[in-house]
């Protein structure tokens, strides 16, 4: 099931079909009985009693999208005039590119951002190495570095594959908070060669972002590269969906009238996700918390942690709050649930168990992974803390950024839009703002504040 | 003297000034006196008699700005009302970023170009990874890497100080040739650290660019990635500068109606640019090249190619065209030269001997670095590569460069303007050829054509 996600097809369809009621439901309708479903509908011509349209159809496979488009062929009043490969067409050439921030109209132009005017800039910078953090690149720039090895739920399929991935985060923190990623790949489990790399090159970057690495060697390269740096290192996998999490939880507790931190959490799956939760809950102050995992390297991580360890059973009878992050479809059965239960099962595409599924057993809130994006987390951390030239993105930060996510969810929502850029803006200044607070910033700055 | 470049002060004053005949001529001429240059002078506001008017001002150093400044505070008709730092104004907050190439309107958008739709190009690329040269930004991207030991003429002073300079030829790349420049800086002067890091990232480029690395090392560290890696590997200040000398001597010989290949060439400086225009002649056909060099090392490294090593004054007598690299001003004395002898004194700002004193002395033709910057021949020579994408910048390549940028000079010019977008376009497609006739291109491209 761990190819599930990559498996599903989205295709345009251009169609030539009735302008007339009903003709866009027969159609709609033929299709939903072979599981697809539809994004974006737009009209590309509109005839004397017809449109063309293009309709964007997601499919659960590609052997399935080949049956619909027979199924269309077959339909009267509807023609199937072509298919576009939307993901390939917007993937093409790639999604990201350096680009000059400066004008360069003319040879004087030339002469200040290259010599011989940069020169003097080079000089100044190395009489005060503190200047760099104002005149270059380096304190708006954010390495995303991957070794391939958890690609979404891919699983290990090299970083070279991952590159659309890395290249959608460059995407987001561009245009969710204006922040320069540069992906890095390295081609190679072994943390000491990615931990040796990423230190050499360091100096160019403002923070570093860790993206789909497997555990248990993300743990290592992270704590490593923490201590090795001044800047801050973060595996989004851990922390950043972590900070999702907490943002729902408050969110859940205030709905339910909960305390938070009283309330008995368990947590299924510890991996890379579930080791941060588990982090963060208790850095929050989440007295209780119960694990379970397949993987005793893992449980025994938990327990190092003031976890209490247990097993898929057992989690299920004692927490009031559960949160799954197995990879594992359908691993909670519906006579798991107890009642007045809180679940959230996020693994993607397809939950622990069904939202609906959990409160027809009697849960008193369930919900699935697509309300806990870390998209939603990671372009504010960062933002915030290359503003507050931060030396790490500490539990204050992150509790921060958490709480203004919660805030910001519309009511009767567990997590506010991903693309709304004010929500990014009011994370980055909570977590620049617990950033100086708590000191974790580069001396210089807090000489400033 | 080796700081000198980075000693120039260039600044904008802003000055209210008489509208009338003579105000200017007296302004400028003036600052004349102090050795002061002018870049633009535009005009900020139109009063009924005076003009306000803000005036790039290229003074020897900072001291002597300061006297400037004095000196027209004290002129009758001209009010000096402010002065900015145009150098750091034009680099506040760096001169490059990533940028998004796609749009993501709507969750639809982010639906293709993130989770879910990613996972299906991931996917595709794990399956096919030539697709990666297709559907991401990897063979569009080249790392500017540098441990910033030999930063234009200013030595070693660190790869962080030189960022400007890296963040510079990005900024050419893109406005020049639509490439992704990625500056990598990497503080050390050991080989192998550079080595290694570069090796452990090189999958998320299309080409590597060795950036202001100081002689014997550059050889070492190009050479050993060169060996290792299957994309471009080349170091700008050997073989970039090496194209426009050979253009520049291309056009020379055909104003001179001389030999090329024929010529006795003499190089006087045997470090990177040196060793890279005596590989490149010798590569180009030119059969008698003598050198000097006041380091054994390079001088042994020199014969090592095929050099005839000798000593400035051997240099001086034996060839028809001298090419100076030394960073030594003032080298060549007038009664060195001898009749009919080509010169080019490339050392920057200030060059081994004057153009027009070798003119004076008899020299047949003399230039110096003005003409013969590396920006005419990296941005066509990288974007033709990564078109074919080659696995490396060969001779043919280079050559094919070098007669491109010749051919393209203006009549009685040595080189062409460095800004015409049309000129990179033809060295890239140009380079693009011989990388495809010379068969140095990855497997599945040379199946392809």
């Amino acid at each position: 099931m761990k190819h599930e996600v990559g498996r599903r097809s989205i295709k345009r369809m251009r169609i030539k079909i009735a302008d007339a009621p009903g003709a866009l439901g027969a159609f709609t309708t033929r299709l939903g009985e072979f599981g697809v479903r539809f994004g974006e509908i737009t009209t590309a011509s509109v005839g004397r009693s017809s449109r063309v349209r293009d309709v964007d159809v997601i499919a659960p496979d590609e052997a399935t999208f080949d049956r619909v488009c027979d199924a269309v062929r077959a339909m009267d009043g509807v023609d199937l005039l072509g298919v576009t490969d939307v993901v390939r067409e917007r993937h093409l050439g790639g999604k990201i590119a350096t680009k000059a921030q400066v004008a360069v109209r003319s040879l004087d132009d030339l002469g200040i951002v290259y010599t011989p005017g940069v020169a003097s800039m080079c000089l100044q910078i190395a009489a005060e190495p503190e200047l760099a953090w104002r005149y270059t690149a380096i304190p708006n720039t954010v390495a995303i570095v991957t070794n391939g090895t958890a690609i979404l739920g891919l699983g290990d399929i090299g970083a070279v594959a991952g590159m659309p991935v890395m290249e959608g985060k460059a995407v987001l923190f561009d245009l969710l908070a204006g922040v320069s990623g540069v992906p890095i790949l390295i081609e190679s489990r072994d943390p000491r060669v990615i931990v040796d790399a990423v230190t050499a090159i360091a100096p160019t970057f403002g923070a570093i972002k860790l993206e789909d690495i497997r555990a248990p060697e993300c743990f290592e390269i992270e704590e490593r590269l923490d201590a090795a740096l001044d800047i801050p290192v973060l595996h989004d996998d851990q922390h950043g969906t972590a900070v999702v999490v907490l943002a729902a939880l408050l969110n859940i507790a205030r709905i339910r009238h909960l305390n938070l931190r009283r309330s008995r959490v368990g947590i299924i799956g510890l991996g890379a996700a579930g080791s941060g939760i588990q982090r963060l809950l208790t850095a929050y102050g989440v007295e209780t918390i119960h694990g379970a995992d397949i993987n005793p390297q893992m449980l025994a991580r938990f327990e190092s942690f003031g976890g209490r360890a247990s097993d898929l059973a057992g989690v299920m009878t004692a927490a009031d709050m559960v949160i799954a992050t197995t990879g594992v479809p359908g691993l909670i059965k519906a006579d798991m649930v107890r009642p007045k239960q809180v679940i959230l099962a996020l693994s993607n595409p397809d939950p622990e168990i069904d939202p609906e599924a959990a409160l027809a057993a009697g849960a008193a809130f369930a919900a699935d992974g697509k309300a806990v994006n870390n998209a939603l987390a990671f372009p504010g951390l960062f933002r915030g803390a290359l503003d507050a030239h931060a030396t790490r993105i500490n539990d204050a930060m992150k509790i921060a950024a958490a709480k203004e996510i919660a805030a910001r969810a519309p009511e009767g929502e567990l997590t506010p839009p991903i693309l709304d850029r004010e929500l990014h803006a009011a994370v980055a200044a909570a977590v620049r703002e617990a950033a100086l607070t708590t000191g974790d910033v580069r001396h210089s700055r807090r000489l400033e504040v």
